[in-house]
């Protein structure tokens, strides 16, 4: 339950911003499943701060597998995947260690380490800690891919700014993905796009920093994966989507909007179409009663404006006590949505495959062939 | 990961609808806690239906403790509860069995369990298996409550009647949890909880129903309690709450709104106040981090209308594969979420008291006082 | 950890020895598995007292199935199985409350439990609460039976006396089994059980009692089953065998005769037999490296000796903490290894089904047809 | 329950004997814990191969640690231990590779992960994974001797060799602890360790291999820890110690000596000394109904004769399903019982210190001063 989730896959998080390494361990995966390491790099990439809207922070972001892949497979035992931290300006952080930053996790750090943290960068309360879960998440996003389930995230808003939502047609959701894929800043039209970038140009350029909406979808998963209660799909995805640092709030299909709703409104008819049963509306978000419906799922998870800002602030000196003014330098992102959004698919994928697991056990993972074998 | 859930406290919960019960194991509670039977009714009373505005199924909810308490007090080994089921029209749902409810776990059911799923009133889907949730809920808020900790909910809004907010400030808190734990219908203004029982019961009378969204609060938190990622206050208890059937959306502090503010208007500024470190807004609704701070918690959660509408709806025949009609009849709610409000209570209070043990072990929540003991 | 087990199949024990009921909540069970009532009777039978080599206290066992079945089979959702308490001498424990008793768990409750625990016949601790343990197994037994797997337990040695050990012949062993369901004493040499009888009942007249070794075997299991680690099949039934009050040692295959043999003694040498690789011996009892090879399991496991003993013994006051004197009176078994063989099958057979589950869901377990469905 | 372990502390273990490294993360270690640098490397020490007595394959295991400590304390985020693997011969293996060694887990590595395992030097199935599990085992070794436990395991038997066993009397098992702290072969007599090490170089000459059982203490332990089924002091560390390669048999106190005792003989009384309820005798081994009862654990673990060994042994070619002959070359240890007492104090320790905080929390195990905090 601390930094240790799952419980068919389980995947163990560890590092801190300013240390040697961080990395993630994978135990539970399947034997032969061939990595695609373009995939997985590709994703480390969409997770990259590039260009004005994210900090100057340059992270190579390479990454070593030190166990569980032998010859390009999965070895199907624990897999570890290693990130150097390299571009380290731990000495930016000395003089402000105890002016614990507003909305970050420093105070709170120091009352549950008393002061025993790795205080450099946030330490283990960094978003670069996301990194290794975008590995694994590449990794269950290729899991899925092979099983025809594509998991795709945009910027649904972003102080006001509305991208195009997804459609509930899975084709135009495809498409939508493929866009997506491509690009760096993921709305799916590119004019909304322009106009949040805009936004977050105008808001790092008055040392502020904005939030928004990340809207996701996962297409061609099947009916009955999920538990009733605890191990519901909402429970699960939930749980994993509050662990990436500055979501403040998850919903599946209408989420709050059903608030606004009668239930005449609200409930997805039923109807055989092509010999299949879906419903007609999605208000549901593919999912009744903790159990995927066959739908596509439907998430929205909002994201909160990057706490760093370079306006001066109101806080603490946590050493004596005392109120005390801050100002942060250094390099910080004006906005984290568009690097949040693999981190969003990754999560998801993480805890779809161990609900599969849960059905269908690890070797539904498996590459159908056998390598070896006289029996 | 199915429907026993906690790493130190574990609940298991079981029952179907019409069986012969329903109930919990409740494992990992410290000895010697003196049981106060009358609060446990009085959270079972709170989730009766009752009035017009809920289905008239009368249910008894004599709850029978079977094992784990001796002489009025915890033993330290798993309590047992047990709900005998009594009020049921087994019959009700025979007739439409294949004819998949929209919007309920009906079809879900069907996939998941092909077809030996007890069917009858939603079976383990049905929103009564909370009862025994309220009840192991209920010793969990005990607990609490005697670290000083209260939790509390109310009806925030309802298809756009608004209750007034949740102060920020303690004493206001404690006054308005007072009151609401003497109203059965949970809103802070007495008047917005008329016009949302008008609302329920106009709904009622169109064979329609409504939903609306809880704000939940938790004062008396001491800092330190959560953990980085996995293990962050928002994912235990957004995995908690999700697992509450109706249950679409769940927001910390802000939640969905912080896509509309800055990070200059989202964050909390620390300040000394009596000596203590404390925020002066509360945004972040108490956690940073992952990890509270001190300030209330503050929860919101979205419950969608009942699906339980009796006008026609358009479903299909599970069995036959083909469209069909249907209309519901039997004893429902037109709105749950006055009922929900001492559910939602319940598993915050679950997910809290078993972060504390992470921390402090189960010995954490036994009476100081030894009963025996010579050493 | 506490009295909940397991990852996939989560079994959750409850209920001390003189309180309203005893049972078992089991989590993780597939649907739609035909519950064989006469055989979870048969075996709760093996493990109820009888004859004079047993405590005379008469426990009916009458249980109720209260959640999880319905129409005979299992739904999919927790399975909660009740037994009521009923011949209970409750006044036989007050007057030595504070005398605990040599080798029990009273003074360790005491201490755990600073005097709240139900001291009555053992409480929590009580060799009654396998009863319902043995109603879990027997489902599981169900289940493995179902898949072509016998698990069968004998008495293999008492204070001396040894009997037959299992073959290692696949067809002699299913012989020694179908012969060991028949007795309610488990030995496969009726002589060798004559003899351990008599043992017994000597050890009775002297209010003393005996103890004794279990030999498990488990034929039919598949390869592959099991983890490296942490999740080796002796790492999983070392931890439920473990579990069973009185147990104090367990081995696999040669077990501690494996400090006497050298390595080349020991292996068990790979050969082709009608198209299949086995093993020629089999001092590694079926498992390699943690997994499954194929060949029978071979179990051992040591029962102490009863520790209630009607001599008077030397213990201490607990409350006054002063030396004394204890002579057990009440009903007393002077061994219980003949009804503990049931509960070995019992732990055995949850603890693989749990493994099984790992490798190949939940969904392993099910019956192939499905009763209802389109699609 | 695969290769993660652990309710409070979370052990996660991964590497191959040939990959890039082997390592451990370790999630729920308090903040503030001093690591003792030189005690860990001395661990580390005692497993390795030296002499003639071991294989040649020398390994420096220079571990680094990633994650989890700053300036010299553990920060109470997950700790990452790597420690890369430098003396390979992989070459070795890749003739040999279809010729499952026997009581190796060749065979089941094929089954269970179809050829794509990592077949070189058993992969992950090689004893080195060990060496992680002992810098693992050392933090908890550090950890239970800064609250007064001491852990001390030697060599018992070794094919009909015997050491002193451990007295019952503290100060002499301390003294005990001592001498074996600072011998690479654990007996306490020296003599038997002599005659010991004889017997292992004849075995090599011969191209063969031994065994023996390592018994295992520990004192200082308070009364309460361990829990009555699931997570009995037993279960727990059985459940460890059987995850350790070769461990085929684990008992507690008498073992399996209980079989030959009447209760009169095996039950231990107890007694009030200097103001504490002790036992005179300690046959249960220190836990009492799954309980530490403040007297020292004791253990015993088999270790079964190493299969590697260098006398022409039958098997099977895995790929061609046909018998063979196979000689294994290379570096092999004829016993390595000597080095495996150093795994199973850590495994020994790593389950203590999780049982602990299930009662106390991981609070329990930091320093007692603060270093910073205004509150």
């Amino acid at each position: 339950m601390k930094n240790t989730w799952g419980n068919n896959l389980q995947i163990s998080l560890f590092g801190e911003s300013h240390g040697p390494a961080i990395g993630v361990v994978i135990d539970g995966l399947g034997a032969g499943i061939e990595l695609d390491m373009a995939f997985i790099n590709g994703q480390l990439d969409k997770r990259k701060p590039k260009g004005k809207i994210s900090t100057q922070r340059q992270e190579g972001d390479q990454f070593e597998i030190v166990s569980g892949v032998f010859q390009g497979r999965t070895t199907g035992t624990p897999l570890c995947l290693l990130i150097r931290n390299q571009s380290q300006h731990s000495k930016d952080y000395e003089a402000t260690k105890y002016l614990v930053r507003p909305s970050h996790a420093d105070f709170t750090a120091f009352e549950k380490y008393h002061g025993y943290q790795d205080y450099r960068g946030g330490g283990h309360f960094s978003g670069r800690i996301t990194a290794p879960l975008v590995a694994a998440g590449a990794i269950c996003l290729q899991i899925l891919r092979d099983k025809g389930i594509t998991v795709a995230s945009h910027i649904r808003t972003c102080k006001g700014i509305e991208d195009i939502p997804f459609s509930n047609d899975q084709g135009e959701i495809l498409q939508a993905a493929a866009l997506l894929n491509e690009r760096y800043f993921p709305t799916i039209s590119a004019e909304a796009g322009e106009k949040m970038v805009s936004l977050i140009e105008d808001a790092h350029k008055k040392g502020d920093s904005v939030g928004g909406v990340l809207e996701t979808v996962v297409v061609g998963m099947p009916t009955a994966i999920g538990e009733p209660f605890f191990g519901s799909v909402e429970s699960v995805l939930s749980g994993l989507l509050f662990s990436v640092p500055a979501v403040k709030g998850v919903a599946f299909g209408e989420g709050f909007g059903f608030a606004d709703l009668y239930g005449s409104e609200a409930n997805d008819a039923f109807a055989v179409e092509n010999g299949k049963i879906v419903t007609k509306t999605n208000h549901n978000g593919g999912i009744n009663g903790g159990i995927t419906n066959g739908m596509p799922l439907r998430i929205q998870t909002v994201i909160k404006p990057t706490p760093s800002i370079y306006q001066e602030q109101d806080t603490v000196d946590y050493r004596k006590g005392e109120n005390a003014k801050l100002t942060i330098h250094g390099r910080h992102d004006p906005a984290i949505i568009h690097r949040a959004r693999v981190v969003v698919d990754s999560v998801v994928a993480i805890g779809l495959v161990d609900l599969f697991c849960e059905r269908y056990g690890y070797t539904w993972m498996e590459p159908k062939e056998e390598k070896e074998g006289t029996q």
